[in-house]
């Protein structure tokens, strides 16, 4: 199996490089539009070569603290009588190769949008179909690249350990580290951008939303595969190691069914591959239904793989149906990735009523438009968290029936597995946003005739749409995954000998781990959302001052210096981003240390932490994401000529919760989303700690 | 015992009496002053009537559910032979007595303040000490009315029950239902007040905010008082019990321990009164110093009758110490509300760094107003939080110090108790608010000298401090006493022979109950701010026709017609409240019936969606009453001149916040309180229907 997954990774890899190829091979336009191209370029490359050098420092940091956990701290595992510098050095490596891969997973998908933003704005001019395909075979680059990069990183660790002699069902637990690392570097580079992005959408908007969204975003979506690959392992070997104690043998024994996420992902690859290739419009179709006909196409084929894979690996002749079992709950997952695109559509757009509401109340000013947006985005929790809760369990109880013990939670890890499947395709469309919106900027600074100007708006709100859609379905995954990570920890923790046997919050103490981590969620959003207000500060700062210097701004005799403008915001982001990412990382150690030494509850106080921590983020994400699309669709459907049209009252009022969505919805809901995957790696990774 | 609870009861209460009769006999000031107060008094009274119809009828149809369910639902006990229909008459009687008193003890809090707030505006003419002794007797009326109330009621209750024969501690178990009748109604009054005042304040400010503040608060405190009460019985007869199987007696025995919160509570009133009574100022004082030098009187003999309680009830000659490690208990629950009183100003008094954060903001416009008040709402749950996770650990500590099995649980029903021995003083300052919230209006608007004018400003700000460190309060005993209730629904469910030992999110099925119970706040949040919006639109839409139809109005001509307006509000509030109500009591409900059916769990199932609910509610209230709180504050800090005062730019901005805030603070928080509790007696009282 590990060829075959190696194989088509590689594949993938090549393929993205031949569509990156393609994408830059393409026409760049006018000088003018090249120079304007020129200035977002250099921005976000500065931006993202300073902040890879902080997320450098923190991450060193970070693994001479794993490495000296692990060798000196750590109680001997008696289930492994491993030497603790070799585990010291082997978690530490995966740390950091994790850490890596998500950083240049995150690199490659900007460095090619922020290419194709131009060729997209040029293609505009001669037809819609041309510019579409650039856009998302731009975005697709990165989703490929993320995507296989993340199986590679995964596989490669297994061969090169098992190389070294070490038994199967013992290596996902030695490269929990690469999930951790992915994920540190998820949060930096989430929060890193998204302050960023925001705080110069106040200043000068010349940089778009390229590092916030692509790549924020991709290493995000990087760091999922991986560490739900990982903990789905962790749960497919206890799972085989339970069967075979009862006389059940899976068709491809213990390493299939440790194998069979990466053998699915590797299937959903293709899958999305071509749907990609699939997509086409023609001048007058709504460009949304040409991107949900390549995923419709995605989705029918990642399904089918899930049936090939799970009847090859997923079986057992004393089992002869059980790989039906784990289909349907495979289908479970691609169902509710389905259900959350309708969702966060009904409340993020304004064809439906929450968005229209909240516009009507703007004719009333800023302040109900502010109290109408706070109701949708509080109220926008309860679908999605039904939904997630069905799924969870009934993917559960479908495993379950299977009739092996540890089924029903792998049935929920392979319900993440299937909303995962289309991952790349996704990933693909979100990237599509932050290239088409900035194609439309170009468009517009370089003064494109009107009919160009429509084509491009089109475009770009198509890309809106996406850009919702993903954050919906990132949540979704996170909460659905949650519960297979959860899972994972507690295996760790019984691993080293502890015998956990629940997680209970009628003990007071354990109560109090869950509302530390229900208060970790509202503080860690506080600090995001006030992160994004003093980078703001900063650039206001310099802007009046430059007007200062520089009379001739105002009047257009004298250009301004963006350049100190770009660097100040980069300067202010990267400080703003540690506080928020240290809360993050010091909360679960801290209190996993200090329950352990007052109360020996440790490791139960801290899955508590994680588990209701979990459960407040999904919600507050729900919350903040949607809160923010709806605010932002609530102005444009003003701007459609609604209540006055621009320049009305209600527009003005509109524009206030614009803004106010901002930071939600591109700073602290993105931000939680990794925050929560981060809570499950970290506590994996420092679980030793705690017990 | 009973006998020394009863009487201090019935003489606090004739102390009430004496009170009130103090308050009306002061003189009633001019002609213009008593048209004024009377406008106030007819729409608060006219609302007051309509919404305990409304909740009359809801009550009634509760009250046959409890009946049925409990005549012939319910599974027999099998620790309780008593025949099903008695125990139904019994249970449902509880819930109308409990219902019944709730309501009484919420008008009477407001008849006594829409009549004080005149008697204060007329004395502030002649004596600010006059003035503000008035105004805190008055709130004073309601604190002892409300206490006195909730202790007469289950004492009463509890000797109706032994006449009748039941045994001792039998006795809690079957009161329940007045706890739950108690917090039915809070939650209406709660909603339904804090809907009406804030969507009158859009229309017509001639309402004040006695319906919400004073009914509602009133309502809120009574079931507190009462239901943690029965709670702590509950744990009380469980402590007994486990010390007499262990060899260990208390002085008075089992009905010692159980009588001691009636017992502390009624100390605490006389603690209470004497504090009231020694507060006096002169002209130059702040009157807050007053206030607080009265509250540490009060706190002080309130800590002196939980020794003397303690030492007589709570200790054991076999545990010759016990009363000290209580006593430190009950200590910790006096610090604690201490130290929210302290938390809450240092978030909502512009003296601090928050609130002069965001008037700061205020200067860039209402988007970062809002963005930078939302920060800091989020923010301010994080030291509450670590403050009652200390006090909740730590009272449980030493609670297990003594040696006898629950007496860590009763540790923190002791730390309760300690934080609600002022309660009756708390009350006295909350309802201090309103008085002088609405004195102050009526000096306004009859047009008094500047120098009145000043004074009652002074006692204004006195009141909103007051108002906002209630609400600390009450979160803070809400959160304490959430694991005294949850402790008390698993001895239920025990009793029923259910032996339920955890209740583990580690599983699928549970951490699904404690999802919903945190998506329950989130929605509930939502609902309860919507309501506000659109009874306010109501409001706008009939000011806009009276405009029409008279259009003499803008010109000063014609009057217009208040009645009419103030008529549509309580229709509108009245409407609104019936969803959010609905839903806070159906969803444990359903979720407790579907879970029972389909996993076996759902008695578990609702003890997580009960922890889990408290938890996010305890973040969300702290985030809604403090935001809110803040925003008003820094309107009133730019109000004092800064950033260009009143009318500059900066103020508009200001408003737009203290606007936002309004329905978050006065609405959706309070309610959120009530909620909390609610769903610890709705799941007391319904666990039948989940085993």
């Amino acid at each position: 199996m590990i060829p075959l997954v190696m194989l088509i990774s590689v594949l993938s890899l090549a393929f993205a490089v031949y569509l990156a190829r393609q994408v830059l091979a393409a026409d760049e336009g006018t000088p003018q539009m090249q120079e304007i191209a020129g200035a977002i370029k250099e921005g976000a490359e500065a931006f993202l070569r300073r902040q890879n050098g902080t997320i450098f420092m923190i991450g060193l940091g970070v693994a001479a603290l794993i490495f000296v956990l692990y060798a000196f701290v750590r109680p001997p595992n008696p289930n492994d009588p491993a030497n603790p510098f070799n585990m010291a050095v082997a978690t530490t490596l995966a740390f950091c190769f994790g850490a890596l891969c998500s950083g240049v997973s995150g690199y490659v998908g900007m460095f090619v949008s922020i290419r194709a933003n131009l060729r997209t704005a040029s293609a505009v001019r001669s037809s819609l179909n041309r510019a579409l395909q650039l856009a998302l075979r731009g975005g697709a680059v990165s989703g490929l690249f993320v995507v296989a990069m993340s199986l590679l990183g995964v596989g490669g660790l297994f061969v090169l350990l098992r190389a070294f002699g070490v038994a199967d069902e013992k290596i996902p637990l030695l490269i929990v580290g690469y999930g951790f690392g992915a994920s540190l570097v998820a949060l930096f580079a989430q929060l890193g951008g998204g302050i960023y992005t925001k705080a110069a959408d106040v200043g000068a908007d010349l940089v778009g939303d390229n590092v916030g969204d692509c790549a924020g975003r991709g290493a995000d979506l990087f760091e999922s595969t991986a560490a739900e690959n990982i903990g789905a392992m962790i749960l497919g070997a206890g799972l085989a190691t339970a069967a075979a104690a009862s006389g059940i043998h899976f068709n491809k024994g213990m390493l299939g069914v440790m194998l069979f996420p990466l053998v699915a992902r590797a299937f959903g690859l293709v899958a999305s591959i071509v749907g990609v290739m699939a997509v086409r419009t023609d001048e007058n179709e709504d460009p949304m239904s040409a991107l949900n006909r390549g995923y419709y196409i995605a989705a029918v084929l990642a399904l089918v793989g899930f049936g090939v894979a799970t009847h090859w690996l997923l079986n057992a002749p004393e089992r002869p149906h059980a790989w039906l079992y784990f289909l349907a709950c495979g289908l479970i997952g691609i169902a509710t990735s389905q259900a959350f695109v309708y969702i966060t559509q009904y409340y993020t757009e304004y064809r439906y009523r929450p968005v229209r509401e909240i516009a009507e109340s703007c004719q009333t000013g800023a302040a109900t438009n502010i109290i109408t947006g706070m109701a949708v985005a509080l109220e926008c929790t309860a679908v999605p968290t039904i939904v997630i809760s069905i799924a969870i369990v009934g993917s559960y109880m479908i495993g379950n029936a299977v009739g092996i013990r540890g089924a029903g939670l792998f049935g929920t890890a392979v319900a993440t597995m299937g909303m995962l499947a289309t991952a790349a395709y996704i990933l693909a469309m979100d990237t599509f946003g932050p290239i088409t919106d900035n194609a439309g900027g170009i468009v517009e600074m370089s003064h494109q005739p009107d009919d160009i100007r429509k084509k491009t708006d089109r475009l770009d709100a198509v890309g809106n749409t996406t850009k919702a859609l993903t954050k919906g379905y990132a949540i979704g995954s996170a909460a659905l995954a949650a519960f297979l990570l959860f899972s994972a920890y507690l295996d760790e923790v019984r691993n080293y000998g502890f015998p956990i046997t629940s997680v209970d919050i009628a003990k007071p103490e354990i109560f109090v781990g869950g509302l530390l981590g229900a208060m970790l969620v509202f503080l860690f959003s506080a600090l995001a959302i006030r992160a994004v207000g003093k980078a703001a500060y900063y650039v206001i700062n310099d802007v009046r001052a430059q007007f200062k210097e520089k009379p001739g701004i105002l009047a257009g005799t004298e250009r301004p210096d963006y350049g100190r403008c770009v660097d100040i915001v980069t300067r202010g982001a990267l400080r703003q981003m540690v506080l928020p990412g240290i809360l993050a990382v010091a909360m679960p150690i801290v209190v996993g240390v200090v329950f352990k030494a007052v109360f020996h509850a440790g490791a139960e106080a801290v899955a508590a932490l994680l588990m209701v921590g979990t459960m407040t983020g999904i919600l507050m994400a729900t919350a903040l994401n949607n809160g923010g699309g709806a605010w932002d669709n609530a102005k444009k459907y003003i701007e459609t000529g609604m209540y006055g049209g621009k320049g009305s009252d209600a527009h003005k009022a509109a524009v206030v919760g614009d803004t106010v969505g901002d930071p939600f919805k591109d700073t602290a809901g993105p931000s939680l989303h990794v925050l929560i995957k981060l809570l499950s790696t970290i506590t994996l990774v420092m679980a030793p700690l705690f017990i």
